[in-house]
């Protein structure tokens, strides 16, 4: 057998075991789906209003009720089967006025850094911070040093991501614990203040912000932080080198207060057939307050709206109840993640299948899969009819906050995985604005979502399928 | 047999198909070459350099003969084996001062619109040019038209690109015979001038500019041609059909000089084993006027002059020798791609394979080959190699412009296909800048690259094989 005859018996395998994954109309119909949102697109016009008409929409805040209002309405205006609020008490933190930092070198000179508290932090005294800086490359080297060289100094947390990952997502999970724990674990160690390299590859001049804890730690250890902008980061860094004793002077007046009720938005299309099986699509729409969100996650609501809109205006009427679901406070507690778990739990309703689009609005290479082997090897059976879109990418991984806590036995969860290499020089900064998605990367998004949706209402997941794959 | 069964047949049959197509530690010297791109890469300095601190590089213009001196300076520092100008003769045409037009109402109304001179037009006369406008959606129904409605007429062609295809390529492809040919075929019928909608996806205010011709048309049917941004030509277009007797204001002072000397930039590793065999990679110095022609194409000539830099500070000794060459001139002439073809083939020098970036500096997706089908299964063999890094395209199809006068029988010409969905947003016009060029995209660029010419370079193509592979 030569190569060539191999390649024919390799494509005729192929074919045969994918015959009856899918019907003969389906490519035209997923074809509809793309031209459908490329030419006749509703996620460009809705992203155009949340991040201009709102803008940054962080969990307990007054945008954050008129995101809830509009999308609400916008829901209404589509014809589903059902639009409700379902309430959520949520985290409420407020940044308060612009923070102010700079470094005092030993020369006397000064240099105005560009600094902006974390989500969740404690402000400094009123006169500000102002303490020695001690630079470490993560959570392991602060736990090695002696207590003396911690005791009242700000931690410099400048462990860089990782440039070498292709998926930037992967440099940012290997950073990001600077954030989020480093706080708590220079309070422990009785420092005074955290400042943390923003979670960017770029070197640029924004800060960029996100959530922290400070887990059980005595409300006396707790201590400021703040991100500093990559390029202040390498300053700094450099700086520290040749004037070990140079101070840094920090200034933040946030607050946290009490819980407020806010919702999650759901819209509904009642399924024909099996109408208690439920597919989810979603994305969050909370964000932080220093850009619009558009790509966190502005985009991922108005795609997951328009996944239900495209199956209306392409003529599907859907087997199974489809759900858009706009969550609550990822960013900051997740709580409506858990919240809308808790009632799904509560009331015996049967997800099948959810699918998240948080990674920004970039053009879409595939998906990330929370399931069973028998369940991916069901769904990359599908693959070919993406190739058309450029969508390449179906691999086992995680999938999204929101809905990770409805995992369970059964389940196919999944993200949307857009391209990676831009989103973290929009995360949580001031430049994550709408002028920062181009249109048709957030409608191949959409229609890459939609496209998936209606094949897993088609055809079912292993659990529920209608259809058998035959063996 | 189930079809787990042949899903395991099918992995060993390719397995044994591609065994002999690379060697053991291949993927290796990828990834090094990715890595080092990514965390030690030139490409984005050079391409500040040539950006920000040269600017617009239009052939025979002062900044173009800055790019051939810079260049050839950055290339002789990376230690090549040779490093020479080929001169090669190009038009000179320049803009003049900024161009002028605006809508005249019947009901007196003025509206100033955003146009900018197509590259190789004639001026308008020195008072500018008013006339009636004659909507038309391209060259055909232009010639549908009865010769008094053209009489005179300023032509506006705006059948705007086709948002439904997938690739942004095709959809510039089915739109821009009306830029290259409408002012020679609306200046044969008698029109005035001709505006075109510029080739642009979005809706937004910028005016893309572009090469055109006259042909063999007398100088006396030669008239001014302007391009007009997305945003007014959607604006005049609906005028027009509520107040068809509106006119058009165009004053441009552009004009065409002599042909004047400049030079394509070459460099050289020669190669160790088979010095006579030459493989390829470059992108065009020259750029259009109204940007820094970052993405268009100082990105492809960065990239390419990267690839020499990669296989060299990986520790590559390649067999054959590898040019990269930046050629002068595609813009409006292709007169250096045609020079270098010309002295190539008149020195007999023997050209095995050639690969153009000239698709923009985004996160690159693969290949389009021009070449045999064997060639074409040769190269394919080696995708698995490129999966770590989402590259996933290998298609039949063009190559680049500049390569193209190199076509003959064994080449294998080859274009890098980054993702599409943006480029024509700052295609030509004043927006192709530096600050829309991602870094990391434009490093995975030229890893891309590298790793081609890499492979090629290792085991050849089916003209020159040092290792056949199996039947």
């Amino acid at each position: 057998m030569n190569k060539n005859q191999l390649k024919i018996l390799i494509s005729t395998i192929a074919l045969v075991c994918s015959m009856n994954s899918w019907a003969q109309d389906d490519p035209a119909r997923v074809r509809h789906i793309f031209e459908t949102s490329l030419t006749d697109g509703m996620s460009y016009a809705w992203l155009d209003h949340l991040s201009n008409k709102i803008g940054g929409r962080l969990s307990g805040s007054e945008n954050a009720e008129r995101a809830v209002m509009y999308t609400k309405s916008e829901l209404e205006k589509m014809g589903l089967d059902k639009v409700w609020l379902q309430p959520v008490m949520v985290p409420k933190w407020e940044r308060g006025e612009a923070e102010k930092g700079h470094i005092s070198n030993s020369d006397g000179s000064k240099k105005d850094i560009n600094i902006c508290a974390l989500g969740g932090s404690v402000p400094t005294p009123a006169a500000g911070l102002t303490a020695g800086v001690v630079e470490v490359n993560g959570i392991e080297e602060l736990k090695g040093l002696p207590q003396e060289r911690v005791k009242g100094k700000i931690i410099f947390f400048n462990r860089p991501l990782e440039k070498k990952l292709i998926n930037t997502f992967e440099a940012y999970g290997g950073c990001v614990d600077q954030r989020y724990s480093g706080a708590m674990e220079a309070g422990r160690l009785g420092a005074s203040g955290v400042i943390v390299r923003s979670m960017n590859l770029r070197i640029d001049d924004y800060p960029h912000t996100g959530s922290m804890t400070y887990g059980d730690l005595p409300v006396e250890q707790r201590i400021p932080s703040a991100a500093i902008s990559t390029r202040d980061a390498e300053y700094l860094s450099r700086q520290l080198k040749s004037d070990p004793d140079l101070s840094l002077y920090l200034w933040q007046n946030c607050r946290q207060m009490e819980d407020v009720e806010s919702h999650n938005v759901i819209g509904e299309i009642t399924g024909s057939e099996y109408p208690e099986q439920y597919i989810l699509v979603g994305g969050h729409l909370d964000s932080w307050d220093l850009g619009d969100g558009s790509h966190d996650d502005g985009a991922g609501v108005v795609q997951s709206m328009e996944v239900l809109r495209l199956l209306k205006e392409t003529g599907i009427r859907p087997k199974r109840s489809i759900r858009v679901v706009l969550f609550m406070n990822e960013e900051n507690g997740l709580r409506g993640g858990k919240k809308y778990a808790e009632e799904a739990n509560k009331s015996g309703e049967r997800h099948v299948f959810a699918l998240e689009s948080d990674s920004g609005g970039f053009t879409p290479r595939g998906f990330s899969f929370d399931c069973s082997d028998e369940d991916f090897a069901r769904i990359e059976a599908w693959k070919p009819l993406f190739e058309p879109y450029l969508i390449h990418y179906f691999e086992k991984g995680g999938s999204g906050a929101d809905i990770g806590p409805l995992k369970a036995d059964g389940i196919v969860l999944a993200g949307l995985m857009p391209d990676s290499q831009r989103y973290f020089d929009y995360h949580h900064a001031s430049n994550d604005t709408f002028d920062a998605v181009n249109r048709r990367e957030l409608e191949l998004g959409a229609a890459t979502m939609a496209s998936l949706v209606y094949l897993v209402d088609a055809y079912g997941t292993v659990a529920t399928s209608n259809q058998p794959i035959k063996d």
